[in-house]
């Protein structure tokens, strides 16, 4: 794939402040940053993690033009000739530790680590958060669609409706990482390799004199993609009827109907009748595919209901990340250089789920190896060990609730990515993100992964880390 | 601006579709396609068309590569080298008649009409409509806050919550066109001529020993861009007072503070004591902006609360079309070619909103002479001519409902944008389309631009179209 150069992607202020500490001559300085959030969205009880892929080649490709350049100058008279030069030399040369793409990632833990001068991990907040906050957003919307689907075909069909080109494709692949089987954007299915599924519109029918013809044309030219859409007519009287017909026909060719597709009308009741009449005509074999407005809860409500729909294509409100169409994904200095030195830095709110966790720092993933569950993630200053010892793991907000973990493993989740510049990680196959995914749910428990009322699941801090953000909030408040 | 080559940024059915027509020889005939929205977002009274640009770019560079073919080879095993050879081939000859971007458009009528080969035209539809449905989504958002902020400054805010990066980019421009006066992100700045804003981010304070330091070493370094961010500690108590200390000193030196910048808080309260602060500090030229989650509500309400805010950083809100993410652009056939001649097509449905308005038609904005108001827009086959006879319009739901209009001038709204595949229509530049966009929105009586409870506005069919539309309905019906 050619990724375009997204050098420019970014925020003017980001450049204000490059621009500004390179005249006061801390650009060098080094500075930790911790790119997070603070809520999982639609009141979900994880979060997907995404993007990860996307970030690496901005990286890889960071690189201002002379076009660039030139546009800098004319848009800003305030930048100087040799600022100019210095974003010519530009390039990342810090270190960035991240989870892996599919990872199960909660609220108030780094889901990515930038360590860089200040120069660059100024410049790159805006485009990995712009990737980031979409990208986890629909692979999360897409987790909680699979997990009502079961083992049904989930198909992406929502290019139509989603918010630009670049939504489209990465938001089919968000969406096969936490588990659909496939997407009707060729580009997508091109670029990632995903399986590119697709049917025939309502105006295949419109454009032949009757369905009948239409059906069989399709039929035809298609005998083993031929999944017919019943609905233009009269889908009980007309619809099913015809593509029985056509599955005769395809029958005396020693081929098979595949499948019929509703797209309208009342889905329990269609399919339930649909399902009676294929299966009257001995074609048990024909599937069922719905598709229209689908998300969650209108394919649990269909379940319910005893619809006999065997594959779904779902699009708008699963591609928009419908009812909460941003995730609110932030990027926080914990850390920068004085006097040679990296000191741990805090910001304070009233609100106390606002105020940041100071200092580099790692994040475990503590599995109970009796129960193969995970206890709960454990995240503690990058230079703590985290060892065999039984782990005391308390609630940060109330310390006085509290457990100790005695036989467990602590799994570092932010993987090195990039270590002085250098891509240090290798980007695996998207099918293989989709494995990693799929392995990961099965460390949380149940309570945490149900669509309503999740439980919580424990984000707690090192006593180290703790004591360390209690003390910084005293000693500010103080001041 | 280079363009990626969207060409597979179709859905797969279109393909099968493409390949069935081949496999049918019935490839080469003319359909017509009418692109067009059946409700405006938001519970607006209008929809502010936007996407022209891109669509342009997209059908001009319109090309299968021989990688892309190759991919199709493999992916789907049905296809015939001969028909891979016809896609090799593949260009637009077709023509496309559409709004001018920034146009004030309504449900049920064409914003876009599409005349081609089949093959051609079923073809663009998943681009054209990801692109329009986007894209005039976020220009109909932009509008209402618009319509809030009066002359306030308004600056596009939302990349990092942007659903992925062209979404931020074309977002930003679709805001430029409804009245945003600047955007944040620099690439949208550069491809596109918008101004590009920026002030600082909270990172720059905790990045300084205090939030003196932290302004004065910004105020030196941008001095006519010292917007200052006065929320990191505590607002009145110490960001105001340091913001008019570094405006005392930048007067010391002939310069002026530019503004202040709220991004938390009670933005009514802070932004009425702030304003009293610096004019307290003979400060009454330093703006105050405000930014955190804003929408047309929020500074609608900040505005009756008498905060006294200049200029808006909105975010997340505008970029996401948030609450209603997807504009529900459909692309219907309407004509379609029945030996040698174009027939009129109809998609019938129990919802009479939903029955399709058949044939090729254009679409004029009735504007009276005397009050130089739109009186309703009335759709005719393109054949009819709408003469200065005294024009009935009736509502085609309740033809009962009539007026008729005398001294007016009826505005032919699609235009020629390609003829026989070749590009006819000259973009304009951006500054051009804002320009004409507020001029059409000077032809609409208030009523129908009021945010809340907007009359619904007249969008009527010629007596000659809707007499066929009806006398198609009863014939399908009687089948």
């Amino acid at each position: 794939m050619e990724y375009e150069n997204l050098t420019l992607h970014t925020d003017k202020y980001q450049i204000n402040m490059m621009y500004a500490h390179w005249k006061n001559n801390s650009h060098n300085r080094q500075a930790v940053f911790d790119a997070y959030i603070r809520k999982n969205p639609f009141r979900n009880g994880y979060t997907v993690f995404a993007g990860l892929d996307r970030i690496v080649h901005y990286i890889n490709n960071l690189k201002f033009t002379e076009e660039d350049i030139d546009y800098l100058r004319q848009q800003e008279e305030n930048y100087e000739e040799e600022f100019l030069d210095e974003l010519r030399r530009f390039a990342f040369t810090g270190n960035i530790y991240a989870m892996r793409e599919g990872e199960i990632a909660f609220p108030n833990e780094p889901f990515i680590r930038v360590e860089a001068r200040i120069f660059e991990a100024q410049m790159i907040e805006t485009a990995i958060l712009n990737v980031m906050n979409y990208q986890s957003l629909i692979a999360t919307k897409a987790s909680r669609i699979k997990q009502v689907a079961g083992n049904d075909t989930l198909i992406e069909f929502g290019t139509r409706r989603a918010q630009e080109a670049d939504a489209a494709i990465w938001g089919a692949r968000a969406a096969y990482i936490a588990g659909f089987h496939g997407t009707s954007n060729m580009r997508a299915g091109k670029l990632f390799n995903i399986p590119a599924k697709g049917t025939h519109a309502h105006s295949w029918i419109q454009d032949h004199d009757s369905e009948e013809e239409a059906f069989a044309n399709f039929a035809e030219a298609l005998p083993d993609q031929s999944v017919l859409l019943v609905d233009t007519y009269d889908t009980l009287r007309s619809g099913i009827p015809n593509a029985i017909k056509t599955g005769e026909m395809l029958e005396t060719q020693g081929k098979k109907l595949k499948a019929i597709r509703l797209d309208s009308g009342d889905l329990a009741r269609l399919s339930i009748e649909g399902r009676k009449m294929l299966d009257e005509a001995g074609m048990d074999h024909v599937e069922i595919m719905a598709s229209n407005d689908l998300d969650e809860e209108v394919i649990m409500h269909l379940k319910m209901q005893g619809a006999k729909i065997d594959s779904w294509g779902v699009g708008t409100k699963l591609i928009t990340g419908a009812r909460k169409p941003a995730l609110g994904g932030v990027y926080k200095l914990v850390a920068r250089e004085d006097e040679n030195k990296l000191i741990p830095v805090i910001k304070l709110s009233e609100d106390l789920a606002k105020v940041t966790t100071p200092g580099p720092k790692k994040v475990y993933r503590i599995i109970n190896r009796r129960t193969n569950k995970s206890e709960g993630d454990y995240i503690a200053l990058s230079y703590e060990t985290v060892n065999d010892k039984p782990l005391k793991m308390f609630d940060p907000f109330f310390p006085q609730k509290f457990k100790y973990v005695h036989d467990y493993e602590a799994i570092d989740l932010l993987k090195p990515i990039f270590i002085n510049g250098k891509q240090v990680y290798d980007l695996p196959p998207l099918e293989e993100i989709h494995r990693y995914h799929e392995e990961q749910l099965s460390y949380i428990w149940p309570e945490t992964l149900r669509l309503l009322n999740p439980q919580t699941y424990y984000v707690d801090l090192s006593y180290e880390l703790w004591k360390m953000k209690q003390d910084m909030m005293e000693k500010h408040s103080m001041e």
